[in-house]
């Protein structure tokens, strides 16, 4: 008897998070791709967009309203952020999404306004999407029909913050947040700063105090923390293709070290297959998560009195985009979680 | 019922082509890792040295002698050229053994000692070991005990070469290779020259008309051809982890055109999982095999009357190292040429 | 009394080549900046586009009409081809101009329609233009009013060549250019072939056997054999932001070696002060020229009998472009050669 | 008549830092290199260790007891921290050294036992060293014998602190330094971690909350806030050459903000050629500083409430050792303080 295998889609297939999926999905037992949309490349293989996934046998690129949905289970929506919202409103209302975009991230309508300086177009929908940081939301994630797939910041950000501050292991009015990330998480756009020349052999901060990430980071911790929490977040664009590091400054709770930080990280993710929390000492490193779904975690005691060292470590296209993005669909459709997500690190 | 198991040693597990070795096997359905040598870190476990390595159920590293190798079906030999003779002079008759080393490419002893300015240790075992260039050379592997994996640049260098010559559509006596490799191919030894700063932003030959490699296309292009063959070679060293382009340069006989060489290519390689001939105008690039088993070969005219350039990349540690040496394991013992690996190329 | 300055304006100032200038015309002693042109950005500083090059002391950026030439002696254009043709074409009679555009390197109108598709619009200009390869054309350039600068895959080819051609030393029906370039030569217009992701850990080749700068080389080496020459010329792209590597591969005429080309350099080169001929054995690096204008050259025996290896590096940016047409304007005004062009390569 | 030159020695010439002071001696009008010492290298040129530094009219390699100091009016100690406290307090009496080591850079006796775990071998050099951060203690700079040439780290993050902690405007007990560097920082010498491959495509933190840096920065900070300072300090490894990037997060005093921080930076630094405050909203890059003596530092207010993100970039082998180094050299013998130090950055 053959294994049924869930149809899915991908909308927006020609861009990093596109094909990251596909070199997912296509080591997935129990997916097929059945559609992949680029508007602009409609007609051509994928191979012609991305030489590297030749030889797969898949669909060919089509524009979005040519899809036909009958018997297509989900969607990935992988389309810049803002053309998404009106998108994913019009697609059939019993298909399941994933979406990548930042569109459905945000639950407040006002600070989704706030940040992105015009009302959400698919309000309904905003309050109905389950957020995606799968060791984080599990149930919800599972009886959603969308699903808004996090930021790779706010993954990288909240798996070690979350259960601090549940836990109320670190205090919620003094988290920094340094990250460092290839250049992958600002997609295949073009944009000057993005030239390979304006990126090798140097490194500088971005949206410092005003990227969208910020709020994203917030509302997460703000749940945990069961209070309003503001965080200083940082970001750095890196010369590198894929990788993210976070390094996070906290001050600890009162009764609280490094290692008892440590201890209340392993015990929420003990058994949890995709997030590992290093032994004291240990340094996580991107390159050594590049290419799987890994967040490599690590608490180290500050020098300042009463402080504590956080490092996560992801690779931003897998475990902060589209490999988290097949873990929530397996979370969605009553898959064993790591199926498709198996992928030992490349390095180097 | 459980499907039976190779049992397979890695002996010199902690440089990169036996770190690679272990990312591929364990995705491999058929095979299980049963012992891992590293003399300088016996009593270590593997992630000490390869942190990315961690959580895999392994073995940890062991002294050579202290492997028993009752019940090990294969040994993949890692270890620098030179001290590996001895080694597997050393190791039970009846193992079969995979040697990624030079130690057993060269099947003539003068041409060996004329290389690496000594005698070879075990002539008997050089003599006896099968070239392990998969696509070229099936039965032979798979009816050896001993397999000389080749390396990195003869084996992109063949593969578009071998059948050319076989064929007659090229001349043998003027075949220039200019060949480009991330900085991998020259292992993990310590070496001022592969320093980061060494090496970033820049390129540079090396070992120009003098690499041992050269003679190792040689004897393979020489049996091609059914006369002496000597060939221009020159690497590079690229500021990039993994990857092995070679751009070759050749005079067409009579009677072809780079149509002509593509079809001689295209005929060889149909149905071969790994090796891709390019169609008319596209062009090869490393990145599009990273982390793959795969050669992309792609054929041009060239505007020098009577001559064409063939391009052929790689992976240097997978198709030109660890890959194939799957690859023949999966020869030598009768399974499907593919299983473990089926990896898409991880791009960007 | 005050020594006399060049008055000089940059013509496009807002790419690679353009800022490149700027940082080699500050360090000299004799030119001044007058004005600065970017149409899309006028009326903004330099340092808005370019923020390394704050602090200076130059004019805005103005639109190209808003420049007064009265009192102006040199006009570098940084312009891309194509559009350059019209715009010196309009500048006035008296003024000198470096091109840095490929617009007047090309001295055959005929040649200039088949590689660029178009009759050229300043034919009068084309024929006037002197070529401006300054060690091989310096009398011509001290009399010129237009020089064409040349390409860097040009410069680094026919540096090596013209000289053992003029002599004899080497066939000119077997000449091979295999090319490395830094990603700078592209310029810095948007193209997604160019963004860091496109570029980082990879190599590839481009415009295998069409690239326009062959038949910018073959001019010079048909000048040089007296002869109409066709060579094989393959660039390639590296994941670097500056260097250019030329590996020559070509045939030794009879009575020649490898030590009687290096000869031939070596005695035509002697005393310059940007070309070093190296001793047997050593082999160039981009890195050792990077930031200055030198050109390192090697000669290698091949061990294909009767060929031998050159090897050519230069910085793309430098010798390759900017560099060079300071040291035209040097030539072109009766300076020193070197004056502002002492810049100790950058390493690492 | 002649210009009368400093005579200069360079002790430990084969490491990167040497070799960057040999590349700006070189453009320095008053300085003469007499004078080139590494013991391993004794009797080959310097270009045999460095090629882009052939061509240069240098004193060739000799061992540090060959050097004849009569006549020398100063040497450069660009040796391991260590070894260097024997080597200096050997030297001649009257004879002005620059130290590049971390030998003398903490006075206090206890706090070099700690951190170095061992007594220091010349303490009566280490009361009398000054410490070679120019723009904050030019007298006794100026005065000194022996100067302790800062770490990179502790220049680029002292240069914005000192002056705010001087001032009052921010609390000295809140201070996180998230630092970025390049691959130079760690020197010439051959360590796994620092090969090519164990540091392309990735990010990583290390000696996190152990750095030596960082006892270093807290001296500095004392002496400014004029009581005892604590800092969190964590060093990141990037893949570049060159370049280090200090975010510092801070929390500002009462009455203070972001406007309040760049005011205080932008009088402390006014004149001063090679440090720019940045106007509001404007970023730091390495690589606009790359090749250069600059330190640019930017003030941001950061959205936690009271705090403040300052940023300051700098080139680790020019501000951060060699080129700082040269102003002091500047400094000491009462030259103008740019000489040799004009290099515009080179970028891309």
């Amino acid at each position: 008897m053959a294994i049924d295998k869930l149809r899915v889609a991908i909308v927006g297939a020609s861009g990093y998070t596109g094909a990251e999926l596909v070199r997912l999905l296509t080591a997935h037992p129990r997916a097929e791709i059945v559609a992949l949309t680029a508007d602009r490349h409609a007609g051509e293989p994928l191979d012609a967009v991305f030489p590297h996934l030749a030889g797969l046998d898949l669909p060919g690129l089509v524009a979005l309203d040519a899809v036909g949905w009958d018997g297509v289970d989900l969607a990935f929506c992988c389309l810049p952020h803002g053309a998404t919202q009106e998108v994913i409103a019009g697609l059939p209302d019993g298909l399941k999404v994933i979406d990548l975009s930042a569109d459905f991230r945000l639950s407040d309508p006002e600070v989704y306004e706030r940040w992105y300086g015009r009302p959400h177009q698919a309000p309904g929908l905003q309050r109905e999407a389950a957020y995606g940081l799968t060791e984080l939301n599990r149930a919800e994630i599972a009886a959603a029909r969308l699903v808004a797939n996090p930021g790779c910041y706010p993954t990288a950000a909240q798996l070690p913050l979350v259960p601090l501050l549940e836990d109320g292991a670190i205090e919620a009015d003094d988290i920094i947040i340094d990250a460092k990330s290839g250049v992958t998480g600002a997609g295949r756009a073009l944009n000057e700063g993005m030239l390979y020349a304006e990126v090798g052999e140097g490194v500088h901060a971005y949206g410092v105090a005003a990227h969208r990430h910020a709020p994203e980071i917030e509302q997460g911790l703000s749940a945990a923390a069961n209070k309003p929490v503001v965080v200083s977040f940082t970001p750095h664009l890196m010369p590198m293709n894929r990788g993210l590091l976070a390094t996070i400054y906290v001050r600890v709770s009162a009764g609280y070290d490094a290692d008892g930080l440590r201890r209340v990280l392993a015990t929420r993710y003990d058994g949890e297959p995709f997030v590992r929390v290093l032994a004291a000492g240990a340094t996580p490193a991107t390159r050594h998560v590049r290419g799987s779904n890994l967040c490599l975690i690590a608490v180290f005691a500050d020098r300042l009195p009463g402080r504590a060292i956080l490092l996560s470590a992801t690779d931003n296209l897998v475990k902060g985009a589209s490999g988290q993005a097949v873990q929530n669909m397996n979370v969605m459709f009553g898959l064993a979680e790591t199926l498709g997500l198996d992928q030992v690190p490349t390095f180097p």
